[in-house]
This record gives C-alpha cells, sequence and structure tokens, in this order.
C-alpha cells in the first residue's frame, strides 16, 4: 500500500456506518457499495457507489483501486471475492469462509466435520424428503440459502405439517430446548492470534425474530461462559483465515452449549463493545483489515443493548422517548439515519455501560418502556 | 424543528471532526464552514463550504439553513453570531460570551469582576505603558486579540527587556509560580442545569507551548480538585450560557487555584473524555445544541491521552511506531486526516484508559517514546 489505505466495503447499512464511525479517527480511505442510494453509510463514506452486491462485475469493478475489500452483510458475489484475491487484494472475510457460511448446509457440515458440537441435523433436497426424518421432529427447517434475521426459516413441530412447509434445498434442524441464547465475537489476526469478548446473552423477540436485547457478559456460571468462549474459538481456529467472527450459540436446558450459526463480520450481538470495551468490534474489524495488532476486547463494567426496531407501520422515523433515556448515565443512543422507518426494522439501538448488573437491567427496562420509533404523524 | 435538525459549524478542524464521530450515531445533519478546502470535516460534513470565518455576511450566508450555531474555533464572526441570534437560531457560545473570551483583556476584567481569582493583570494600550507596571513584572505580555496555541504571548523578565515587547493592546500578567496546570470541563445545558468533568493534569511542551499529554484525574489532593471543579463551575455560571466551558487554571506553589482562561468550546484538555467517560466533550456538546439532557460525565478508569504533533518539518504525514502503540490495551490512535504535516502541528492524539495510574503512566511514556509523526521520506 502506498499512501492512506483503501477499504473496499460491500454493504452501507448500520454496521458499515458504525464501522466508519470508528475508522474516522485513523487516515484511512473508505469506500461503500450499496443497492440503496440513501444506504446509511452513503453520505460518509469517502466514495459511495450505487450497485448490486450479487453482481460479480459491480463487485469487481468497485473494489478495483482497493488494498483491502470487507463485508458488512453475507449476501456479496463470493464469485466477486474469489477474483478480487487473486488480484492480490486482502479479502476479509476469506472468500471460503463466506462460501460456506452462506450455505447453512455446508455450514452444519462444517461444524460436524469439525467436531464442533452443533444440534442434530440432515440436508434435504426439498420437503419430500422430510417425511424420513421424523427422528429430527419438532424442528427448524432453513433454507440453505438466502435466509436472514429469521426470514427463511420455519418450524416444524410434526410430519402432519410437512406440506406447509416451503421446498427447496434445506437443513432440518432437531428442536433444542434452550435455557438461553450465546454470541461470542472472536478476532483472529493475520498472524492467527486470536482474541474474544466476553460472552453475551441475547434475548430475542419472538415475533420478529430479532434481538430484543443483550447483555454482557452472558449471566451464567464460569463453566458456561469458558466452553462458550473456547467454542467460538473453535469455529474461527477451524475457519483458520483472519477477521471477525460471531459465533451465536444455544445454551440447552441440559447445560450444553451447542454453535447455532457463524456470522463472519461485525454483528448485532457485539454493538455494546463500542461503548463498553477498550477496542471495538468495529475496531478490531479495521485492525484486521490493515494487519494492526489486535486490540483489547476487555471491558471495565457490565454493559447492556436494546435494539430499536421500528413499530408501527411505515414513514419517515420519528423517536419517541429519546429525552428520557439520554439521561440515564452511561446510556448512548445510536440512531442509523435510515430515512424511512418500518415494523420490524433495525432503526437504532441503545447501549448501557453500568457499574453493576443491577443498574444495567433498570436502564434497560426504562429504555423499553420509553423509547421506540415509529412513523411520524402526518 | 422539522425534520433532522441542522448544526452550522464554524471551523472543520480536528475538533469539528470528532464532534461529528460522534453526531453520527444521531440523527441530525452537520454543515461545516472553513476557509481550508481540505479542513478535516471537509469529506464527512454533510455540507461544506469554504469560506472564511471571519467575514460576517459569509458566515451569515453559510449558516441560513440552520436550527443551531457553533464554533470549533474562537475566532470567528461575533457580529455574524449576533445576526443569527437575531434571526431565532440557537447560538452556542452565546456571541456575548464569545465577545469577552475573544479579547483577553475583557476575559480578564471578567473574572476580576466576577471575584473568579485570576493572575495579577492590567490591560495596557502598548508597549510604552510597561514601564509604568514593573510591580507585574516578571510577567507575560499577551495580545489581546488573535493570540493562539501560544502565539501572541511573550515573557518579560524585567523592565530592561521591555523593548522587544511587541506593541497593541496587550494584558500584562504577573508571572505566577505553577505546580501544575489544571483544566475542567464544565457543561452547562439550556436549563441552567451543569455538570463537570473531574479536573485533568496538563503538562505542557514548552517549547510548542502546546499539550504534550494529561492526566485524567489530575494527581492533586481532593481540596484542590473541589476548588478546581467549584472555580470552573463559577466561571460556567458568570457567563450563563448554554454550552461547554474548557477552564484552564494554574495551581500554583502555594496551593492557590488561579482561572488561566476559558475556551467556550470542546478543548484539547476533553479528549480523553471520548473513551475515558459516559458522554464524552463532544456528545456533551451536541446535547447542548439541541437540549438534550446532560450526559454523564462520570469516568470508571483513569485515563490519560497524548498529543500527536508534528515534528521534523513539512510534508505528507507519516506516523511512526503505530503498530507499538496500537498493542498497548486501552490505547486509542485518533489521526485528524490532515494532509500536511508540521512541526508543532496538532496531527492526532493517542488516548489510553487503563485499570490504574501506573498503567496510565507506563502507556503515556510508552507512546512518547515510540510514537510520533513526521513528512514521510520521498
Amino acid at each position: 500500500m502506498s499512501g492512506r489505505p483503501v477499504i473496499a466495503l460491500l454493504g452501507g447499512g448500520q454496521l458499515g456506518r458504525m464501522f466508519i464511525e470508528n475508522a474516522l479517527r485513523y487516515d484511512v480511505e473508505i469506500h461503500v457499495l450499496d443497492p440503496d442510494p440513501n444506504a446509511p453509510c452513503s453520505t460518509i463514506a469517502d466514495r459511495f457507489v450505487q450497485g448490486s452486491l450479487d453482481d460479480a462485475r459491480t463487485v469487481v469493478d468497485f473494489a478495483a483501486h482497493a488494498d483491502v475489500v470487507g463485508i458488512e452483510i453475507e449476501h456479496v458475489s463470493v464469485e466477486a471475492l474469489i477474483t478480487l484475491k487473486e488480484q492480490g487484494k486482502r479479502v476479509i472475510p476469506d472468500p471460503e469462509v463466506l462460501r460456506i457460511i452462506q450455505d447453512k448446509g455446508l455450514q452444519k457440515e462444517f461444524y460436524a466435520h469439525h467436531g464442533i458440537p452443533t444440534s442434530p441435523f440432515v440436508l434435504l433436497n426439498g420437503k419430500a424428503d422430510l417425511a424420513a426424518h421424523d427422528d429430527l421432529l419438532p424442528g427448524f427447517l432453513k433454507a440453505r440459502t438466502g435466509g436472514y434475521d429469521g426470514k427463511g426459516v420455519m418450524p416444524i413441530a410434526d410430519a402432519a405439517h410437512v406440506d406447509e412447509a416451503f421446498n427447496g434445498p434445506c437443513v432440518l434442524e432437531k428442536h433444542v430446548r434452550i435455557a438461553k441464547e450465546l454470541a461470542v465475537i472472536v478476532v483472529r489476526a493475520h498472524t492467527g492470534g486470536m482474541a474474544s469478548y466476553a460472552p453475551v446473552e441475547m434475548v430475542f423477540d419472538d415475533r420478529l425474530n430479532l434481538v430484543d436485547h443483550l447483555r454482557a457478559p452472558a449471566r451464567v456460571d464460569n463453566g458456561t461462559l469458558e466452553r462458550a468462549t473456547e467454542l467460538a474459538m473453535r469455529v474461527a481456529d477451524a475457519f483458520g483465515a483472519p477477521g471477525i467472527y460471531a459465533v451465536e450459540m444455544f445454551l440447552t436446558d441440559q447445560g450444553e452449549v451447542l454453535v447455532n450459526e457463524t456470522a463472519p463480520r461485525a454483528h448485532n450481538s457485539g454493538h455494546h463493545t463500542i461503548e463498553a470495551c477498550a477496542s471495538s468490534q468495529f475496531d478490531q474489524l479495521l485492525r484486521c483489515y490493515l494487519t494492526w495488532p489486535i486490540g483489547s476486547p476487555d471491558a471495565a463494567r457490565p454493559s447492556g443493548m436494546f435494539n430499536l426496531v421500528g413499530t408501527g407501520g411505515e414513514g419517515i422515523p420519528e423517536v419517541i422517548g429519546m429525552d428520557a433515556i439520554l439521561g440515564i448515565p452511561g446510556v448512548h443512543l445510536h440512531l442509523y439515519g435510515k430515512q424511512r422507518t418500518r415494523t420490524g426494522r433495525k432503526m437504532g439501538h441503545v447501549s448501557v455501560v453500568a457499574p453493576d448488573e443491577a443498574s444495567v437491567d433498570a436502564a434497560l427496562a426504562l429504555i423499553k418502556a420509553q423509547c421506540r420509533i415509529r412513523p411520524r404523524l402526518a
């Protein structure tokens, strides 16, 4: 690299925006590609290009002058990433990592192959194959590709409901009784050195299948914290390429920890790290891109994060209860600058860092009670 | 205000850049005026205008569509701010506050009038008047207007050196024996509510007359911490308008605390607040602008900040020792994105947040030993 390093980011949503917010304090140049001309990164990228992330030609052209190519979303052209890597660019995640992760079937097989505990599963070509696997019912049927934030996932109670299942290549996963959902973000440097954030506990909104809020560290026994960390490290080690790995896990009611899925990028489960940790997930990602040393993932205090998800339909967003939450010590509001809200859309988040867990809980309860995003009334 | 609030910022240097870095996580629109087309804010402001900050017409036109007008540097047209205030915009600092602060003579008289301890002084029309005030020698002669970062300030040892003094309206201040230099940043809300950060200790580079590094909190006895905080609160209360007041003070070798000068804006002495405090000085400023509640100034851990000042002449900047410092836990590098370095120019800073003061000191020593910015060798 000569001069300021150029990072080409595929995707310009809130993850990209938070990445840029941190990257602004270093002397780097960030280019962003996104199909939405009003994407949250569009006004702050050094260069913003509107275009498809799936189209190999578009992606290769966009990143032609970059030193590093990164992603903000998994649904990008792997073919383009392979070409860019062949051109000598540093591509993070590695195209092979992304190829596996894009396909929930390959991903499950990857865990099984590496002896990483995951829920029982089978790959199916379509729903006709379901009948032969009623030992895995009740379970979840997941489309192998294209799913996101709960889309492409359906519960199957028993063989009687098979007709309702969508068709095409999918994974049937046996339902496990979940005590808690955990996540660990691991940073892997180009040297192979790794660091991990303390495991967090994610509480889902069942209706939207999005994270409602999270607590860091997770409130589980030390043995479970250690197992979750060790498993996440094994996942990153199995992938064996530099980058950030957000490993989502189930803690079963039997006390087992199972890997659910991995995102090879900054992740909703790490938003609290912006304020709670010495080096945030976005800072670590930049360090990976530029082969800088891994930052410290340490947190001095417990923290929590609440997702601000649009409610009440579509329109120009209005934040309700902002003053109430901004008055709470250690509370940080993040709005993603999206011009339209709609029910279920991630519009922002609120994090809280507090001296103790009771204060984190009190703040989270207040945030949930007071704060929401809805369409502005005309 | 309807829609996103528009903040017009006069000055687009590093303070503006760090202000925007924080403001990006809220849904606000930021316009910046600066004479330098390559100013650090030029690429990230929602709207950037190149133009003079001194020219009233330019400033009034620039801020025509803003809801709030703020400053990043004191040398701006007060006349324009008065006009903008009359137009109903929220102007922070208040033009009257800025008028007093721009003139070191008025500023000293303001402290004297409000019974705020400050070093003995007299206002002079020119150096011919010096002879009548040799009771204030040795002292410092300061130009009443136009000084910055040590420019416009000269020490006067005795009457024999009067001929070397620059001429024009100035303040002669008696030299006081300084044990430490302290600073306290006070936030004053539109409601009159106030909060302050813990006093910091600034260690100057005598050669450049810039802050070399700071430690937060200052390492002085509790009585001194309380006096410094109380004095800074009195200064903000005397000004009586919303905004941020960075109050610089001398702790004399007799244990007295004297107010030296005040900046009505974000300030170098508050850079550590970005990582060390729940709400940073830049966040507080935004809250003042938008009449949001004051944030928490609390810090969970001690911290330090080292200014990265250009050395070795002029050119395209190159950071030396970056890897060494990025490897230290809790260290945060900030580069301001300036395209040219020159000796004495503030190019960035490094902050450190650590579990204890000894770790802060160790990190500061390592940063100072390892890290510098110099022109890139051709």
